[in-house]
């Protein structure tokens, strides 16, 4: 194809281009109000376990906090202050995509933390436990020394960010719309002969062209038997007629992703495949109908189960119903059993429960939602009937 | 554009579609002699520090290993037995992958690892100590309590997979081949008016189209002064006559990356943009002209800085000279001040000096080449002129 600006008139390209003008990032003063936030945690924080500071380390929680994106930075944050630490390939970026104050670590980037922290007189230090590699608590440690003292905290950014704004919600909007119109014109166009590794290929630059950075996760296309295995790699096999293909996917837009799965049939499909499938269809909206502001979030998960239960499908539904997604694509609350964690308007969820059958086949049915007050809004345009092609 | 089995003929898809049968997987034989391999090196550490089992956390060096590439696992290797611990999303995958024994853990993946270390009467277990979650060591230690202690270990399998196998290198050849022919096909069809991330997403499809899992890491594709920013993100921006564009990218092919730049510019380059080129493009060839067996990695860097000091350049050569590559995008050896590990035949690393200058642009010429006995093997067959377009 050619590269002319814009892509050719009517190209695929042009067709997935949404037509309406979208927004495409968080305001400064967003994400001012989010360190705000932050604040009065660490505020709570330092009665309850005396923290003065805490360490930030997970790079979607410095970019939530910041805008920062680049793959080296810690952030420092005190009540008063935040202090993004990098390392000089990031110079330029960071001060084009943060208005917090900048340290360009010249030697190792521990020691410059450590040297803020001795001049702010912190003495103990909250870090993410659950998101910080064994080797950086260990540099952190020799570089604090005996000065300060490092205390594991979990989930306190991430708490913040299960609740998204409508920003946010905006951006994962047009990431799933993004998403879902590719899939659909992908779609009208699948026949036999055509590998699982093209049709990715196909998705994935549809998405691009669309608008997406990228995928938000290594997409699934799984034909066959391949699809009883739920996280399946896209194989060099190609489709054949009589045979089912499940395709899991999402964009990655402005930093936010999007994710659904959806299931077609090349031919006309098996009587047992179209009752596991109704009973998958079932269970999905069953749980899409139990998500509302104030459910927890295990509720969900039981909700789909018990659907699957009484289609004696139980043991073949193999993992959690969902799971929340933003600027990363796993994020809390998980719709599994045992997660309390109670639905708040505005989290973005996923709700995908799936049946897998090894050596046979393996059937999902995925939607982003967004929790509301009274229900919640399914971002996922793409139809949900099992499409036969 | 369509979809038929294969592409249209004679499409960008089919050009670049490498025309000889290319090597797609690594055998179950070098997948059992690495084990030996191990194994040896296990029996030295028994020796030396008493380690009994070494626990395996670094996906790469799972699949290193064992050849399964699912995203949840442990592997426990005693000079005896090699036992892999996934969950129940893999166990299908995981048959078809490896044909070491696997254990699909229905509760936590540590308990069971604990569970079969108690069987063996493991005492002293080694463990990736730069490759482990915080998260993860601590779950460990509570599952082993007193049972057993673990021990830290560094770069046991990475030293392993430092020096690449022909088997190894002739997918790295492929995955150059792939990235490569993308590149020169998006080359020839810039022109202003295109946004840097069509770019990414044309130089992406055409990996996938050509053969490639994938891009090996986020195609950086920068123009202007964002050139400056060496790990930059496609943005929306536009090209524009008279400015410069720079393009780093790699493909995955059956796992293995590869890794190489150009720059190409719009119109006449400015005569400053020349001479800084110049001065990249013979800071490369030298440090090429250096790799050799048995050079220390730190001498390359060095000889690329020595000649970009003499044109003045010295500080505005950010990073290091370059990296090896394989199963990840970056491995063992860098090629930067102080690395002191011996460049041995069959290592696969990149060479790739640049210079950066905020507001302005950077420079940056890189290919992937495999280290020879008198020499080195350049596999990035594009060219290295300055484009001009």
């Amino acid at each position: 194809m050619d590269l002319r600006a814009g892509g050719r008139p009517g190209s695929a390209g042009e067709a997935t281009r949404p037509s309406v003008t979208i927004q495409d990032r968080v305001t400064e003063t967003e994400y001012s109000e989010r360190r705000q936030r932050l604040a009065g945690l660490l505020a709570g924080l330092r009665v309850e376990s005396g923290l003065q500071a805490l360490l930030v380390t997970a790079l979607p929680n410095v970019r939530y906090l910041t805008g920062f994106s680049g793959s080296n930075a810690l952030l420092l944050v005190t009540e008063d202050e935040t202090v993004l630490f990098t390392d000089p390939r990031y110079q330029v970026q960071a001060a084009g995509e943060t208005a917090v104050t900048v340290t360009v670590a010249r030697g190792p980037i521990e020691e410059s933390v450590a040297a803020r922290a001795a001049k702010l007189r912190l003495k103990r230090i909250g870090f993410e436990e659950a998101r910080i590699g064994y080797g950086e608590w260990r540099a952190l440690g020799s570089a604090f020394g005996s000065k300060a003292r490092l205390i594991g905290t979990r989930d306190v950014v991430e708490t913040l960010r299960m609740v998204k704004s409508p920003a946010e919600i905006e951006l994962i909007r047009n990431s799933m719309r993004i998403a879902s119109t590719a899939y659909e014109s992908v779609v009208l166009e699948l026949k036999a002969g055509i590998s699982e590794l093209e049709i990715a290929a196909e998705l994935e630059y549809r998405m691009r062209r669309g608008g997406a950075e990228g995928a938000s996760f290594e997409t699934i296309v799984a034909a066959a038997d391949r699809s009883a295995m739920p996280h399946a790699r896209p194989s060099p096999n190609r489709l054949a007629a009589n045979q089912l293909l499940l395709v899991d996917m999402g964009a990655l837009y402005a930093g936010y992703a999007s994710d659904m799965t959806r299931v077609v049939h090349l031919g006309k499909p098996p009587r047992k495949v179209k009752a596991w499938y109704r009973a998958v269809l079932e269970a999905q909206l069953a749980a899409i109908d139990a998500v509302r502001h104030g459910v927890a979030a295990g509720a969900i998960d039981r909700r789909a189960r018990g659907v699957l239960k009484q289609h004696g499908l139980e043991e073949a539904f193999v993992h959690s119903t969902g799971h929340g997604l933003g600027l990363e694509i796993h994020e809390r609350p998980r719709l599994g059993k045992g997660d309390r964690t109670r639905l708040v308007e505005g989290m973005a969820v996923t709700v995908e429960p799936g049946v897998y059958f090894g050596g046979l086949c393996g059937i999902r049915i995925e939607d982003t939602v967004i929790v509301r007050k009274n229900g919640c809004e399914v971002l996922t345009p793409a139809s949900k009937e099992l499409s036969v092609i």
